[in-house]
């Protein structure tokens, strides 16, 4: 019997971008479930509060069969073991992403007990989108419109 | 009949540098109109008042011909187009500027109608120069009169 | 129906290392079928002749349940076509090797219609091993037994 | 009266990719001549003889009023001044090229009597393609079509 | 008669990690003193009080014949003249780390008077671990014992 | 008693270059004895014969008391075992040379029994000269006196 392949696919989306799409959309077929999970933590601030970023994800990951909604506190690896998740999902976009990346997935190969990451490099077309980015073009009074999922609407 | 070029190159200047100046008359001869010009934050906390940048910029560039002061709120991109300006002009110091730089030169392709970006290297001698790092040493006690402009007088 | 989901794992393999073992490891569940295999380009010249280097795969990896040795010529995307894989795994062991494999791994959406690629970062115990600096100590008369997996025996 | 500004845009163009036209289409404005430039070495060996890569870069730029073709030999600084060249063109693709690009351009400011080098960051579309790339296409048998600018017809 | 060689390894130790402690235990032989010393911003806020990081270095460094503990305020260039020492210790983790302390060791030797900076590149069981990350683990309520040298008891 | 301190600063030194000296100059404090060795590699080939090298690393060192000059083939760690050195010294040019180094570093630790590599960064007016780059300017017929001791002199 083969085990059930779980994976997480951390972050705030804060708000979610076209380029948290593509690396779903890329991951899909490689996992049996995937949760695309909030980290909440109560000393940073958001843009955007919980409930508006879950909305969204439940909104563009609605036509996802394997595709799940969820939110947690604490460390991701305590999430992820708590839930039976043994793999994290992420995207790296360029050279500067990847040291902390490869920071963190150490970490938590030893405070996750060998929970394992698999990266994925966003496409050309994604790679200079960020929430990041998208807060400052929103901050701004920017047309934010290109690099957000259609299913979300942010008046500028 | 040619177009009139003009750039913008855009900053806090808080304080301006010998590294902005040494960009500035480097990519002077390639422009009609440079405006060096401060970006204001509001929710950002600067260490010296609009005013005093501004009038530092006039005492460092009033003997370039083709260099005028400004300030803008709201996005860089956004300013470049209300005054007809199809450059911006930037320096990279290091790797580690790049993958930043490139992000939001892609960006301001998007936002910005194809606003087009110069990259200037710096020289050696300026490499290591930041207005960040400028400002530890004006905190910590430090004498900064190395990498500001005879212009400029800072007590230490 | 699910379909069956096949990764190959291409490189030169002169000599495979215990770098290389410990990504398929890692990689192994994710997939139902890995082929590691060799590329083949006669313009290059190899420390050890293809046959050395199959014999070796076979070896280390006969305790594999889904995983098959094989080797090839001309471009990765197109054996990876032939053979009806979707998936390329690569390691990264630091920020030097990301930019190379980000253009590899675009090149290959385009040439290869969509092969995807899913990239491991090296773990530390392993990220200063690569089959280069293997070749060099032993080049050199030192002893490379310890990046070496133990089936493979070399004298030095 | 104004100097006529005049920029060289160096490279082997083994062979010439939509990568560089993109920079030189960009570039083109900034500029009152443009020569794209042929550095032959006599040590190194290319894929297409110097006659091919002439007379590509003639039938591609052939739309450009002011871009001229040439070739050289020697130091690029050298060459430059002996044209008359205060500027040097280069692309920039990403962090790993940065480096090498720094050094270039502090070499030629002190070999070439401060001769400024102008950056460009390659456009996403464009940042995955090199003539390094085409050129193992090429020699796999794949299909390079869509890296070379539609003026360049290459069998494969 | 031959300098006394004195070195300074400064940092927050906000707390002290096993990578730290590594660093000074290679380091240890080639000085005839080093102070491991806190620099204290009153700007910047801690997550462990002064005084309890003193105390951990304290018990951390009891064994090292030829290190002793201090603190500081302002710049720790100015620190290094104040106690004569010419050298600064520096550990390396990654190419992130490097560009920054590239530009601190030459700012050092312009504000410092030529205070020379020797770095160590960290070994790969202490590459991931920084006090950032460790403080991140203890925030959510993670078990930080394996990046934490012996001496230090923090419950979770 | 305190044990002597030896370090070996290897290289090829094709040629030597003002970098290379200066590197050895702010290390030479630190140790009781520098061997600055080149490491032949019969399988490489050089622009000056050995001979050439080991005369311009004496006339250049002659005058340091604590530096001698020396060769050997095969691996540096062995090298530097059977000489009773425990350091090496290697200086750090850009983010580029970092991850190289690192694995370098990490390799002797292996190999070497422990042998430590201690960096020194180049500073700013030295950063962008390589061996490399001066053989690229003698090749190309320019002139490398700049980055050249005053001992070297070598016709263009």
């Amino acid at each position: 019997m083969t085990e059930i392949k779980v994976a997480v696919f951390p972050g705030s989306f804060d708000p979610i971008t076209v380029g948290h799409v593509d690396i779903i959309r890329r991951a899909a077929p490689l996992f049996d479930e995937i949760r695309v999970a909030i980290g909440e933590n109560s000393q940073k601030s958001y843009l955007y509060p919980l409930q508006t970023r879950l909305t969204w994800l439940q909104d563009v990951f609605s036509s996802f069969d394997n595709v799940a909604i969820d939110h947690y506190e604490g460390l991701t690896a305590h999430y992820c073991r708590e839930i039976g998740a043994k793999y994290m999902i992420r995207g790296l976009r360029n050279a500067s992403d990847f040291d902390y990346e490869k920071t963190i997935s150490q970490l938590n190969q030893i405070v996750g007990g060998d929970l394992e990451t698999v990266f994925f490099i966003s496409r050309p077309a994604f790679s200079h989108i960020s929430s990041t980015i998208v807060r400052e073009i929103l901050k701004g009074g920017g047309d934010a419109t290109p690099f957000l999922p259609e299913q979300i609407k942010i008046q500028h």
